[in-house]
């Protein structure tokens, strides 16, 4: 049984249909004065596992409580065996402490969701694998590269782009995906060439006159990826286009990127967004297969 | 030790100078994708009572996972005698079923305030006293009404106000605070005059050419109160005047009521609002001291 949340409906029955799984009926609206309602419509076995899928981004603090409501319900029907598919999992940036004294926000969102009740809980690309360590339940961090590599297959056809990490951290989505894909990868390394001047540029290879994707986990406000672009754009790449997994994309950043001259920029949908066209229900729905 | 929440700060800080009382400082802030920082600035021993006041109306996930955060944190520094003074607590709507199968959002709040830790609750007049059964750990469901009473002694110096209740559901308020104030206190009671017509008017007493006050728990759409002052305007009551402990006023109640014609429209701060003129500090800080 599949419960999709607010954030993640579409996802949820993507997952639902793909397994032959059932997909769950809820009724959720809000009050005048702003109070949630969630009401479960259909019976659920008390034997059954429920699978709950919803993104914690933005609105994080109502996206969760929507799914601390849903776990007290099904609690209330004595269904226990519940695993929480969390694509996008929020406060996963704050993993620990670099000031006294400041909240944890990835473990009070782990105390949380384990007092509720969450058995097993899955999450796509988590910004950091530490944040695993904050759980006593089984935590799956399973990646949407072969998905991105499946999308980018079919999109390039004809010829072979070199996947570029925008710098040293997501080397590791590059590789994973350039692996699949048996295609040139790279990073982009700060290069100290005087105590005044820095330069940045692809570590090993060259990128004149070839399309280049960058690929990265998350773009918040995309500073990162804008400047990557202008890197690319001065070696003369012929074209580079943008992809990653969680599409935060706050405030302009759309907008930022495409000026700075994305050819495209295209993400997953663990969160909703304008770019959000690669879907991860495959990479989800293998997962339940497997386990 | 006294920590204010974002939606109570004015009252923590007033609460905490009545009682001589230390005002934690706190540090919270957005990140630009909308996650939520918190850090604690004071150190605070271990053995310390710590009484966090913050209400949880609107916008109530944010104001839940606010104090979920900060009981986090607290018990990261071994604090653990922890009580929550929610002055207006939120999700005390739905506190039994009424469909089959709706999440109790009073049960479910109560679950998440304790697993994070809250020894202690403290409300003001709770919508309904049988929240408090939900609840493992002790509950003071406290009365804003001796406040507003002396709030009424204040502001009627001349006169003898008549309280009244909207329906037979807010008599009791209307009742301790007349008994305080020695004063006449009544309710609107619907009476069916034939199968067709059904007429509202004053239980016991006359309004004529007196000054009235109704008094309500809560005011939300205000669509009660514009009612009641219909009624008593009909029986040439002098002024109808309004007042109430929470005022959650959603949408255009502010302007229906004074529309509908009430002389003026009071509440306590227990939230904020534009009416919110008479202080719960007093209510609180006797509580508090009466422990």
């Amino acid at each position: 049984m599949i419960i999709g949340g607010s954030a993640s409906q579409a996802l949820a029955s993507e997952v639902a249909l793909m397994l032959n799984d059932k997909l769950c009926s809820i009724e959720t609206k809000k009050f005048p004065d702003g109070e949630r309602y969630l009401r479960i419509r259909d019976e659920i076995p008390q034997d059954e596992e429920v699978y709950i899928v919803q993104s914690t981004g933005y609105p994080q603090d109502e996206n969760l409580m929507e799914v601390f409501f849903i776990l007290d319900t099904l609690q209330d029907m004595n269904v226990t065996n519940i695993t929480l598919i969390s694509p996008y999992l929020g406060y996963s940036r704050q993993e620990r402490r670099f000031k006294d004294v400041e909240c944890i926000s990835a473990k009070a969102t782990a105390k949380l969701l384990q007092s509720m009740g969450v058995k097993h809980l899955v999450s796509i690309n988590l910004h950091e694998d530490s944040i695993i360590e904050l759980y006593d339940i089984p935590v799956d961090n399973i990646s949407a590269m072969p998905t991105i590599a499946q999308y980018i297959k079919e999109e390039y056809p004809d010829e072979k782009p070199v996947l570029l990490a925008p710098d040293k951290g997501a080397l590791n989505f590059a590789k994973e995906i350039a692996t699949i894909l048996d295609t040139d990868y790279d990073y982009l390394e700060k290069v100290r060439l005087s105590p005044e001047k820095v330069e940045t540029k692809t570590k090993n290879i060259s990128v004149e006159n070839r399309s280049v994707i960058i690929i990265d986990d998350i773009i918040s406000t995309g500073g990162t990826i804008v400047n990557a672009i202008g890197i690319l754009k001065k070696q003369n790449a012929k074209l580079v286009d943008v992809i990653c997994v969680h599409p935060v994309l706050v405030n302009d950043a759309v907008l930022k990127i495409n000026a700075a001259g994305a050819n495209s920029l295209k993400s997953t949908n663990t969160l909703k967004s304008d770019v959000s066209v690669i879907s991860v229900a495959t990479t989800i729905s293998d997962h339940i297969k497997s386990l």
